[in-house]
């Protein structure tokens, strides 16, 4: 067993947001996929620590942005590595509400999808939130930066919360 | 609302394997990805009619194997667009046995990841079945196919039971 060979699942990057009120929060994500066609359905993993688990728990709805190739680390970590707890992630980042008042990243996206909660499933530290896609759209013709592309090209790292963390990545 | 900006989301390509008693299957598949780093644990999106799906169910193991870009789509097809219900999948296929009896294929593939079954979750047309990973390992060091080049490059289709068919596909 060599746990590293989980390296070779393919992911995507995108910034999943929710709101909770009037607040907003958004955090990086690599584990989104669409799950059924008809009806369109996507899931999205979330760390229960995190503000933005609390924030869809809570308001049932969310908006997966979907980063370009272009998107740099700088950008990417701060709503990666920071908390909306201690930081507000939205200062100097282009973004719109949806009507139900999640935010739609539009810094370094081609593409949203928003989704309403229609059940969740209990992963141990993770949970999957699984959505009806009420919304989808593209945002720009630019390239989706995949997580290969992230750890390769943009010299990206992996935050302990996230569902693909390797402990050794921290001596990198 | 495009539905079609939902091809923006990012996937690999995989090969997903059961068994029934000393029966084995497998099946193509794009939506697998690690849920939670520790313990490590994956899940796989699964069309309740394939009979992976009815293997998966009753054994509670699955083997996923990753596909390098060198596969061909004459080797894709014959396990996403076939049923094991009518061909023999394995015929003129590489693959070996794990200790559970589940299929790892050996041609097209740079590594695996076996999974003991903890617990499903219904999402309508499909099934996400969340595994603790068992075993995982590399076969080569070739580069992995992503969905988005199986389309640009090999010029692949999608199956109408696949999470991620879109209608208008089928007029391509």
């Amino acid at each position: 067993m060599n746990i590293f060979a989980l390296t070779k699942l393919s992911y995507g990057l995108y910034i999943v947001c929710s709101k909770n009120d009037n607040k907003i929060n958004g955090q990086i994500a690599n584990t989104v996929f669409q799950v059924t066609p008809e009806p369109p359905r996507v899931a999205v993993a979330v760390n229960k620590q995190n503000l933005t688990f609390e924030y869809i728990d809570k308001s049932k709805v969310f908006a997966v942005s979907v980063l370009t190739e272009e998107a740099p680390f700088t950008f990417i970590g701060k709503f990666g590595f920071k908390s909306g707890r201690d930081v507000n992630k939205f200062e100097n980042t282009k973004y719109r509400l949806t009507k139900n008042q999640v935010p739609i990243i539009l810094d370094y996206t081609c593409a949203y999808v928003e989704c309403k909660v229609i059940g969740k499933f209990d992963a141990g530290s993770h949970v999957i939130f699984l959505g009806d896609v009420i919304d989808t759209d593209f945002l720009s013709e630019k390239p989706p930066m995949t997580y290969d592309y992230y750890h390769r090209e943009v010299k990206g790292k992996t935050p302990k919360t996230a569902s693909t963390y390797v402990e050794e990545q921290k001596d990198e």
